[in-house]
């Protein structure tokens, strides 16, 4: 089969390698109908963290079951199904409490950016789309998202304590930004602050639900918030991940608060955090890399519900050949969020 | 009157400087009978943290009432009183939620080792001691440490989370950890592990509740405590604020688990946080700078129930012209705290 490989900083490959078997009782294999590039990819794309070349790339799969192993229940060849980010059993102690990412039978995908993808474990990672909406194209797309960035939108949402009639802030204008206003708005915010440095993805927050945006960059920023939220925010949601991102929300955050954060700290071991202001202000940081497979049963109901569509995310779509030049649009910011369709 | 002032890195002295009088209706000055030494003292004492040379020390006040400004109605002269170690108005956003720290009109002491202190905001700043335990010695004794360490080890445990039934480990073995083993059995914890290296302060750990303590140091110890735990706590309370001890604390705690931390976080600027660690884990990080002032009367009730008695900690007593030897005698770890009677 073909699939999507990292050949170097700014080189994404096309190339032909094994097509998974099952190799395992729990294991099953998928076939890739949908995937996207995700902006954590960025990071390797930029010569910015590490990654071995020939490494296999993407880690968001939707698609329908190929084959399975003898043990497992919750899906059959045919099924339309999509995946977390990483796999997880689904048994162990941190997939009972809603941990996935710390599964201890855990794993990554070797690489979803493909034409299959295999998982050891089947029952404990893939989600079933209901058959009636199997093949419901516009549904489909509005699913994706839950593969990846809803699930961490929304896992931002929930370690900043979002709740009924709440102001929420949002840093960071990117895909997960623009989930984390969706996360809000379902979880009952009354006020939204996205704050960006993009018009027309800003404009896509409102749409999303932001009631306010702030564009200003650095102190300026930091200043507008506090006085949108007369004197900074309970809840403050750090969707970048970047170290001064990191100290943005910090800075917007009001003492007593808390700030959920959920993108790879990168640059914040170097940099450092801003622990004096947290300590003086008890401002709680919490969050992390998000389990999104603890989330899927509830925003697909949604999504299958009409009242959750994530997809305006989705600006470009590419075939599997286009996926080098779906990490370019992202890099360029071109696309907010590339599809995949294999 | 008299008071102890900073002259120097190891340098304590006792001068003459003006007795304080009440200076606004809001106002009051309280004749100190109790005060003590903190731990947080020894950062300047030790040249680690800048402090100006002729400043006034201590922070940690009980005593009579002397005089009141006209406005002030909660206290009179001749009550028995204890303060928390800032002051606060009692009427702001952050006081009403129980964040006197961040009271927006809120001061630090000017210095508690004295015969007198005089605070702007009396009604949001002084506990009264009931009448009929006003001059009980013990139980005086007994309520001095919620002036600071045991409404800080009491913050800990909430920070944590620490509930009925719950596991919690407890990194330093000093006044504020003590007290914080004291404040997870109070919140119904069922193991409370105390990591610490002095064999007479663990002993007390012991006394105070805690069912297991860890005396190994560096890898030995998270290693150990994590052995003790099945993989690590999911409520860790730091309470040294050193780097090390923070770096300790995130390594002991459970994937989704939460570390609560109180002591001024001192190299952790320099050191950096192990962010990744915590985003990897989902380990939420909360607390900060001690809000005792909201936490003083139900940790009264209980001293006055006789159901809490934090006094141990004190193990040794100086008057005024003792503490320079006060200082000496917690810088070189001969006593846990110091009290002080001037």
């Amino acid at each position: 089969m073909r699939a999507a490989v990292f050949d170097g900083p700014g080189e994404i490959g096309i190339e032909e390698v094994p097509t998974p078997e099952v190799e395992s009782p729990r294991a099953a294999v998928v076939r890739v109908t949908h995937t996207a590039v995700c902006g954590s990819d960025l990071w390797f794309y930029r010569g910015e963290s590490d990654r071995e070349t020939g490494s296999r790339v993407g880690h968001e799969p939707m698609g329908v079951v190929e084959a399975v192993g003898e043990d497992v229940t919750s899906v059959e060849p045919g099924d339309r199904v999509l995946a977390p980010f990483v796999i997880s059993c689904g048994r162990c102690e941190f997939c009972r409490k809603g941990l996935h990412t710390s599964c201890v039978n855990g794993d990554s995908w070797l690489g979803a950016q493909a034409e299959y993808v295999s998982t050891s474990e089947a029952d404990g990672t893939l989600v079933r789309v209901p058959d009636r909406y199997a093949d419901d194209e516009a549904t489909l797309q509005a699913l994706l998202p839950l593969t990846d960035v809803m699930g961490t939108g929304h896992h931002a949402a929930v370690s900043a304590g979002v709740g009924q009639g709440d102001t929420a802030v949002v840093v960071g204008d990117g895909a997960v930004g623009l989930c984390a206003v969706l996360a809000a708005r379902r979880l009952g915010a009354e006020r939204i602050i996205a704050m960006g440095h993009h018009e027309d993805r800003l404009a896509l927050a409102e749409e999303f639900g932001a009631t306010q945006t702030v564009t200003e960059r650095g102190e300026a920023a930091v200043e507008r918030a506090r006085e949108l939220t007369y004197g900074g925010g309970n809840h403050v949601l750090e969707c970048v991940g970047a170290a001064s991102a990191m100290d943005t929300a910090i800075e917007v955050c009001r003492p007593g608060g808390t700030v959920g954060y959920v993108g790879v700290p990168y640059g914040v071991d170097e940099s450092g955090l801003d622990v004096f202001t947290m300590f003086s202000d008890n401002i709680t940081l919490s969050g992390g890399v998000a389990p999104v497979r603890a989330y899927a049963e509830e925003l697909m109901a949604d999504v299958l519900g009409g009242r959750l569509d994530p997809s305006p995310i989705f600006t470009k779509t590419v075939d599997l050949d286009g996926v080098p030049e779906g990490y370019r649009a992202m890099d360029e910011r071109d696309a907010i969020k590339v599809m995949v369709r294999p």
